[in-house]
């Protein structure tokens, strides 16, 4: 998508020989503050990259791994490069499905590192691929003319290859001419949909505003939003959806303001293991992420500040699960599902 | 209530005689990173405090008025005194009633300037002592040994003379010896539960943990919560509740999970001339409230970042209105009332 103007995917692929790539990514801890992007030239660096959250979302990081797996297949130990990459963020199921994808290419054939990085590339344009035909099935069915969009956090294409998933019909109707607007709910505490979706938005020319978590029934009672999207992080088999903490308020709310809910994300996001959202672990993450904010100072310095009264202690689970029974429908790349048959859409 | 084991009230007069008094009040602006009392000793200083918000709270204005007024008895021009007291704060309904008590008790007494302060200090007192049994009626009824009680904002002593009104109940609850923990909910964009509810609680040592606004469904769908009590701005005579934005978030969340949710105020916020919600105006704040945070450095100094993606916009209502139908009782000084039954409690 753009960014000043200029056409970006969040991760790919540079020479110096097609065999030999460099993986250059987008550098994600300084949005959206500066833009800058980065270059790993070894298996080492796009590993480190991977751990420190230089990319990060489940499609972007997925693609990286593919490609970080390109670099390893020239390592002497390539089961030992292999490894490395699987263990940089272990409980992303993306990434394991990468290397395992590009390593059996490689070991099928004797012109090992092309056959790799076509792999690669396929992997990096599949994910595109699935999140633009979810923008084609959410514009198409879901959104009108001169209507606003609501969305938690970011799931936009900085956490894909490209297009995103829950922002995805949103660029689609705007490029088929759709005026849309969009409400930006900031969700505390990492802030994400005030810090990276209002950046993607600002970059294509759609109209967003951010709104405080607090916002919610003001903005519903008042019609400023007719339909919400928000992606996912995790489905189950019954179609409970995990989603980034503030979620399960928004559907809730909804609800009581007859405002249709909608889930967007790729059928790879669906776990069978878990029959029901209560399968679903939750992550519960540092107390300093909510007492603590990040941010850029008058004179152009990143600093972190303390928001909080000196000594307080603080809650911050990362993710809650929407029950089924609040959300409309889940649009995948192969169309929209009831929560409760979104097992079809595998 | 106990600033680091000592008692204070958020505003009161000093010296150096009875007559002509010295405004004192805690510094509210340098809260929660540093504790510092300011002494207004003309009306100018006094007035200034109350426009600055180094005092804020309906019920901390009042009392902060009153002692203005005395201070006024003292000028040339009395009349004009008591315009510059009021247009302070214009919306402040506490000011002109502290202002017009002040002023009429001394004009009808010869020996004004004793009178006067007199009065000042009964306004002062009635508050507090109205906000205590608030927490009489609160502890006594509504709360039980070893419970949680989730609260929105501040609605505690600093934003009255003492005691508070939400948290009133869970003052009188702990000095009678019971266990009770205390969810302050974030309340962004400005943060009030995490920067005052958590520093005044902290303060009597009750057990208090602050909450990103995106965790209420969290909270209560894994039953960390025992009943809800939120302060407010003002009661329509039908019950309807203006209080801090998200309020109406929490009230909605709290019915879905069966939590009890009530308001807690006294009797002079309910307003007559507001016959339903829809007759209370909403005040719209700047949007720079939203996007920068002010907080503390690791270095000590205080500091305004930019939260949000260079060139957000944002929205920023201060209050919401919750429907009388999803408070289970609105507790004032005179006892606890059904919403829909407020005007009895006058």
């Amino acid at each position: 998508m753009l960014v000043d103007g200029e056409q970006f995917r969040t991760v790919w692929a540079e020479g110096p020989t097609f065999e030999e790539p460099v993986v250059a990514m987008i550098d994600q801890n300084k949005l959206p503050f500066r833009f800058q992007t980065f270059r790993a030239w070894h298996l080492e660096d796009t590993c480190q990259a991977i751990k420190v959250m230089t990319v990060r979302g489940a499609g972007a990081i997925g693609a990286t791994a593919g490609f970080a797996m390109v670099q390893g297949i020239m390592e002497d130990d390539v089961e030992a490069a292999r490894k490395m990459i699987e263990e940089t963020r272990p409980t992303a199921k993306n990434l394991t499905y990468a290397t395992k994808r590009v390593f059996e290419a490689a070991a099928k054939s004797p012109s090992s590192l092309s056959i790799a990085r076509i792999e690669a590339e396929a992997i990096a344009d599949e994910d595109a691929e699935s999140c633009r035909r979810i923008g084609e099935h959410g514009a198409e069915q879901l959104i009108r003319d001169g209507q606003t969009v609501m969305t938690q956090c970011n799931a936009g294409w900085l956490a894909f290859v490209d297009w995103g998933s829950a922002l995805s019909p949103i660029y689609v109707a705007k490029r088929s001419g759709m005026n849309v607007k969009v409400i930006a709910n900031f969700t505390e505490p990492r802030e994400q949909g005030a810090r990276l979706t209002s950046w993607e938005l600002l970059n294509e020319g759609i109209d967003c505003t951010v709104a405080p978590d607090t916002n919610l029934s003001f903005i519903m009672e008042r019609g400023l939003v007719d339909l919400i999207i928000v992606g996912a992080d995790r489905i189950a088999a019954n179609g409970d959806t995990a989603n980034k903490i503030g979620t399960q308020n928004v559907a809730r709310i909804a609800k009581d303001f007859g405002i249709p809910f909608y889930v967007a994300a790729p059928t790879s996001t669906v776990d069978l293991e878990c029959k029901t959202g209560a399968d679903i672990p939750i992550e519960h993450r540092s107390q300093d992420e909510v007492l603590y904010k990040t941010g850029l100072t008058d004179d152009g310095r990143i600093e972190r500040v303390l928001v909080a009264a000196p000594g307080s202690k603080a809650l911050n689970p990362a993710f809650d699960v929407t029950p089924a029974s609040l959300i409309a429908g889940i649009i995948t790349q192969n169309g929209i599902f009831k929560p409760r048959e979104i097992t079809k859409a595998l």
